[in-house]
């Protein structure tokens, strides 16, 4: 199995030491291939605010995309609830540990408290934040990508609502996953699915991976994978996917319907953002079937909406998760349900060697790393 | 009002004398701009079919796209249920009286009931019909452009399952318009809609108005439609919208914006089919916005995926009704929630009239006709 054997931990020699003169280590996204390790000031904990150690810090592929060809996400005029704009710390899917409590904040907090953080940014006010939806935010940003820091630095300081603890039993590393694995997780809940569904994937990263984790912890009938990558292709038969094609050698509309009751699958969930998936997942839906966009694509696409009319089918798009999510995603780790989850680390490096290690790495070797984890300050 | 006004009927005169030498008069679709008023052999009534000589028939925006472009939905090999190709008799929008009953249909049925067709051919068997999708039928068609005769005939015969009784309070002139009015019931129907939501409906056509009558029955809050003909506006005010915009002259997502909360609408229905009206609809939704596409187009469209994503918003498409939509529609006519729906009929013509007076006229003159019925023989 790819993922223990690339888990290879030469972290720890790598974590700078402590800084002491109230300046910090930080990774910081200046524009478009521009990442800069460097010393910035150490942020002061505020009132209904908790100061963070990170501890293990995922590098995502909507940080990638800013690294190469943005700013996009991230803010090149003042955020409207940070105040900021590039440079920003970079890291948004981490772990940490407590280590200040702001005025304020429940008495259930402590310093030492093993936690993650759910990084949306939202102002509380809008209508989409009224309906609940906080990940529709008309303001909406990220910890990590719109100011507020990141987990990429030895410290930072969120509001009290982006923290979730921990159960003991879910290690600091995993709970780095929990991020993307709260999109997969948010995308089949924001579906129609139901357990006796058959499911297609399209695209096996990251997101892909923690869709099919998601299905598998639900119970799913029959989850399809279409992916071109060798060790994705492996990684997805692991994780849970009862077919895996690869679309430059299988007809993938073909397929899906020899396989899903002559008449194709129910969902399919979108994790590759690529015009010709499109078109085959359109075609691969039985009727009333439902393709959920999870992708963030760089430009326009094209569909045929008759395809969509005559069949009565649906495109729907998701973005990250709504409360509740992450924990959903927590408990599921705690209670086995998302039990291989951990396999997605493929590599751990230092805070210092983000740039070479973890971007360039990333974009020369995106097919044979799933998840690269950066090691902090904050372990216990 | 401009219903009334051209509501003339000197269809009368010019039906044509019931032919006795077992030939009928039809208008068949041979193929594209070639429709002919012509003798054909009357249909007989077989096992479980229903005979019925057609009271009126509208002409529907289909009928049109064949005539220009077709044909499209009209089969050129043998239709899998019908086994017919062109040349079809055309006309899926009528009322009529039953003249004949086939052996073994429901004793309830008596020569003389006056009733309206609801034509979609569905093999029952697939696994959407099974699914209780028969709009969305493998295999399926329509009387009246698939074959099994259609109701610019002077008789044809249909499935019994077909036939639906109409109450003594619904004319036979309005019952030919609860095809097209099942059509914006339907869309309403499948959509996420809820009395409380602000909606925008694209286009003031046939369709568009029946998705405003459709949303008024069931207490829209507010209705707002877009809309470029004079006569249309007009009709879409009259029949219930609150707000009836003009996309040459108003910024339609702006506009939708400021009269819903600030936030744009919940839901919007495409009657129109066009990119602009698209890709304003998109922006104009609120977040968790749906489209609902009802219009067919004759190419690929595109859209942005990302303005989906960030707001997760939903395109839908929906095709005809399903069981039920026809009955609810003349429950609605009969107790007065769709009262408005006669003013829909703008001409009446003899069935020897339909190429020039019906598809010329409508073609020349689409803007100033909402819906032309055709009289045929089965008038009470």
């Amino acid at each position: 199995m790819p993922a223990t054997t690339q888990d290879g931990d030469h972290s720890a020699q790598n974590t700078p030491a402590p800084t002491t003169d109230g300046t910090m280590k930080a990774v910081r996204f200046h524009g478009k291939e521009d990442l800069r390790f460097e010393d910035i000031a150490e942020p002061k904990c505020g009132k209904g605010q908790i100061k963070i150690k990170p501890a293990w810090c995922g590098i995502c592929g909507s940080d990638l995309h800013e690294y190469q060809g943005g700013p996009s996400i991230c803010p090149t005029s003042p955020h409207p609830i940070t105040g900021e704009q590039v440079p920003v710390t970079f890291g948004h899917e981490f772990s940490g540990v407590i280590e200040e409590l702001g005025e304020g904040v429940a008495d259930t907090w402590n310093v030492g408290d093993r936690v993650c953080v759910q990084p949306i940014i939202y102002d509380g006010d809008c209508g989409a934040c009224q309906a609940g939806l906080i990940n529709c935010c008309y303001s909406n940003g990220f910890v990590g990508l719109s100011g507020w820091g990141g987990g990429l630095s030895e410290h930072l300081v969120v509001p009290e609502y982006a923290v979730i603890k921990l159960p003991d039993s879910v290690g600091l590393d995993v709970a780095a996953l929990v991020e993307p694995l709260a999109v997969g997780w948010h995308a089949v809940n924001a579906s129609p699915f139901k357990p006796s569904d058959s499911c297609l994937v399209l695209g096996g990263g990251p997101i892909g991976l923690a869709v099919i984790q998601a299905l598998r912890a639900r119970g799913c009938k029959q989850i399809i994978v279409s992916e071109i990558s060798q060790m994705r292709k492996e990684y997805a038969k692991e994780f849970g996917a009862h077919h895996v094609l690869d679309p430059t050698k299988d007809d993938i509309v073909a397929r899906c319907r020899e396989l899903a009751e002559g008449q194709g699958v129910n969902i399919s969930f979108d994790a590759a953002g690529v015009q010709a998936g499109l078109d085959q997942s359109v075609l691969a839906l039985r009727a009333k079937g439902t393709h959920v966009n999870i992708a963030i694509w760089e430009k326009r696409c094209s569909i045929f909406p008759n395809d969509f009319c005559f069949r009565e089918k649906t495109y729907m798009a998701v973005a990250t998760y709504v409360k509740g999510d992450f924990q959903e995603v927590i408990n599921a780790i705690a209670d086995g349900r998302l039990d291989m989850c951990k396999k997605m680390i493929t590599k751990r490096i230092g805070l210092d060697e983000v740039v070479e290690e973890g971007f360039k790495a990333l974009i020369k070797d995106k097919d044979n790393q799933v998840k690269i984890l950066v090691r902090g300050s904050g372990q216990i």
